[in-house]
């Protein structure tokens, strides 16, 4: 039997189930052990233990009618939602919820793709549109837009924004690329974020802000509200995309190279996410792939603009990996190794995800991932940083050899831990990504996001004057969600009635 | 004598106004007729009208503890402050509140420039650093970096942003350009947001996210909090800038001409702000003015490939108007009538604002500044909707000629109604400034701001579900500011014991 939701009797929960039932359709509430199979973390690093989370049920709205009732039942029974889109999060915490008992509010039937503007480069979209979805609607209306996607495609355009994951080209920030919202409350009632607000809209797409406060970031990495539709705007499918690679050939010249790559970005020369590593081999001790999209001649001038630049290091060596030209052939489609560069969603990453060393792993893996300055400087620390850490906490291997740069002037490093299913060891590796974050903390750095069961450990390093960001969630929170209905936890948020656990502990 | 704050006896003012001068020191304590007069809008609708909103007093703080205390005096006192930063906001509702009575939080002794970075392209500021302040830091110490600028240039750069005003260059969205904040509460207590929540935090202004909600939104155009530090991104000083202008002839060209201009920033080709107007003189139908920055062979590539997408309008015309290298000699400065396109900032602007229809116009003006989807339909239907209204108002001229691309795929117009002193007059324009905004708001659009006189009216229009996003704001509102303190109404947000007048109206 699946677990009941804390203070909710067995009566009580059957009694909500079949109310649940009413709203969605009872075939839309899923409560086997069979169903709540699917909705449990692959990647749990608690896999199989007592405290992994596990849901009490899962429930699937077709419409923002349908969301509205069912968090209005859950108010009524103080029952927990853990909404979830389409995709997986594997790495992040798939669908599974941070507290046993919770149920999952299933939003993948909503997979409507509301509107897509080539003229304004926009598109609207429900909670369980992938990025495949959008391709796919976008490709058949043979509009010229592009999507800006991550790996891998199945994911939710509207949920990894949300988790504020990021893409591959210009419009990397992915959550700095939506525009305008539509949210439920936690009390039931559907609100409209920026222009949206005026009734009748026709800017809700075009303008992020509307006017007085803007809102829309609350409902990020958040726990005050189900977004229920959430404009982006894409990229006008460009001429081309030129992928190149940069080599440094001395440590020291690390400085230089990431601030070329740094001004490139911040220029709006080469806009695009770059990845930046210290390979230790023969390509160089620093190399950095970058991605040009735009008109021909324009990405040429960049391009030549950026060897300039980068001349003044000595031994600086370039290479052009690829050129393709827009519209692609199906047939220069498929034989194209990484697609999601070029706005074409796939699975490839999968290939990537589950070897480690060379050798096949089946358990998973879960990110660490600090951000830092782009700099050189930061660079050097953040690897002797991490390199010392990993051998206090006993991890493998010497820490990160690659940086990622997105969102403005950040840098991330993606550390993945292995999933354990002997659980010494998964209690070791747990124990190994509560350090490398309290470490992180120690010199200045969080992480952007974490695993689901380890985001309040994150938030506890974002502690600056005693916890003054994480109260003033919890402000909003009991304003906004007095029952603690929705995702109590998250992202170390708790409800007034929740609280006194973590207070009690510190 | 200054009017007194609300339920506020001159006895506690008085007190107040001596635990203030303890807080920040007496001398930045002002409450004489002289001083309240420069705190009075030389613009106000309202100008010596009973209803013209006269601030009890203003309190000067130095430091943000300083900010802490006088805050915690207020809600002691139940005192309603209203912050402001540097510069007049003429033709917003300048320095003064919204209701008469409150005593103007002045943050302009707060005017240090905390931390320039070359190599990452931000600056960390106070509120009372003003356009020409951080200029001359950024020139004093050599740096490569460019200002997105205002008119004028006496503005604070965190109030401009805080207002979502916009600049020139490709960071025109400056509230989008701007990275991490820290911000007093109306309960006095301080909290920094984004990355700056972690202590000792090292990429405050490098991410502007963090991990969790992501709050910065909610303080601008906002009663929630006083910003007290805010990081800006700025652009790395470009090699140089070309101005150019592109008109095409017929009425019916506006749709493509508008479209290959927000394609041009849509796709980053050309992501400054641009103009965009009908002048119906011999230099064609419709006008864009375009500013490239950055490499000269970049920007060359990219005027190309602009002129080869408008060159499918048949007539199409191009002109370069000037073409500036960077850094320009004193000399060369000298000579440029509009310098703010190139980060230099100045006054000239009030060599425009003055004048209507050619003539001296003595008492100011105050904007409607409506926004649009950046398409040539949305153009021709917001010019003849206006051109209606201003029929129906019986405001002089045809409304609308010209628009402004900014904030992602957004127009704005920006229309001014003079200011006048004869109270019929007022009275009639304040009318038909009230007029406009619900006309717009039936045809769905809205303003991006407003005279802080009209902050209430404009928010009215942004109605959607009953008010749902000003429900959310109030219900905010009254959690982190129980006393309504900060800025009551600023955008319509009441505090609770002050929404009752307006309920009762409804």
């Amino acid at each position: 039997m699946p677990p009941l939701p804390p203070g909710v009797t067995a009566q009580q929960f059957s009694n909500a189930l079949r109310e649940f039932g009413s709203a969605v359709g009872p075939e839309w509430v899923l409560s086997t052990d069979e169903d709540i199979r699917t909705y449990r973390d692959a990647f749990s690093p608690f896999w199989e233990e007592a405290e992994e989370p596990i849901p009490s049920a899962a429930v699937g709205p077709n419409t923002v009618e349908q969301v509205q009732q069912v968090v209005r039942i859950a108010n009524k029974y103080r029952i927990p939602l853990w909404a979830v889109s389409t995709g997986r999060n594997l790495g992040y915490g798939g669908a599974a919820p941070l507290n046993s008992g919770t149920i999952v509010l299933d939003l993948k039937r909503m997979n409507r793709v509301l509107e897509v503007s080539e003229e304004n480069a926009y598109a609207l979209v429900e909670p369980g549109v992938s990025f495949f979805d959008l391709y796919r609607d976008i490709q058949e209306r043979g509009l010229k837009l592009m999507l800006d996607l991550p790996q891998p495609g199945w994911g939710s355009v509207m949920g990894h924004a949300l988790d504020r994951g990021v893409g591959q080209g210009p419009y990397e920030d992915r959550f700095g690329a939506h525009c305008g919202m539509e949210v439920v409350l936690p009390s039931g009632e559907v609100m409209r974020t920026g222009m949206g607000a005026v009734p009748g809209a026709k800017s809700w797409q075009h303008n992020p802000y509307g006017f007085g406060p803007f809102v829309d970031g609350m409902f990020a990495q958040s726990n005050f509200g189900v977004v229920t539709k959430m404009g982006f705007h894409l990229l006008p499918e460009p001429e081309a995309l030129r992928l190149v690679t940069v080599t440094a050939p001395r440590r020291d010249d690390v400085v230089p190279f990431v601030n070329t790559v740094g001004y490139l970005k911040n220029a709006g020369i080469c806009p695009a996410s770059f990845g930046i590593r210290s390979p230790r081999n023969d390509t160089g001790y620093w190399s950095a792939s970058l991605k040009f999209y735009g008109p021909l001649k324009v990405i040429d001038a960049q391009w030549e603009h950026a060897q300039e630049k980068f001349s003044a290091i000595a031994g600086v060596r370039f290479q052009e990996d690829a050129l393709y030209r827009f519209p692609l052939s199906p047939d220069a489609i498929d034989g194209i190794p990484n697609k999601n560069v070029l706005g074409i969603p796939d699975l490839a990453a999968f290939g990537q995800g589950f070897v480690r060393d060379g050798r096949p792993h089946g358990y998973g893996h879960y990110f660490f991932a600090p951000i830092i300055p782009m700099t050189g400087e930061a660079m050097l620390e953040a690897q002797d940083v991490f390199e010392q850490a990993f051998k206090q906490l006993e991890l493998p291997g010497r820490g990160p050899v690659g940086f990622t740069g997105w969102q403005r002037r950040s840098l991330i490093s993606l550390i993945s831990l292995p999933v354990e299913h002997d659980t010494g060891k998964a209690q070791k590796n747990r124990e190994a990504f509560r350090g490398l974050m309290r470490i992180a903390g120690e010199h200045g750095w969080g992480v952007y996001r974490a695993p689901v069961v380890f985001m309040p450990d994150a938030m506890e390093v974002y502690s600056y004057n005693n916890h003054a960001l994480r109260r003033f969630h919890e402000t909003v929170k009991d304003a906004l969600d007095p029952n603690g209905i929705l995702a109590p936890g998250k992202c170390g948020i708790w409800p007034r009635r929740l609280r006194e656990a973590r207070e009690a502990r510190a």
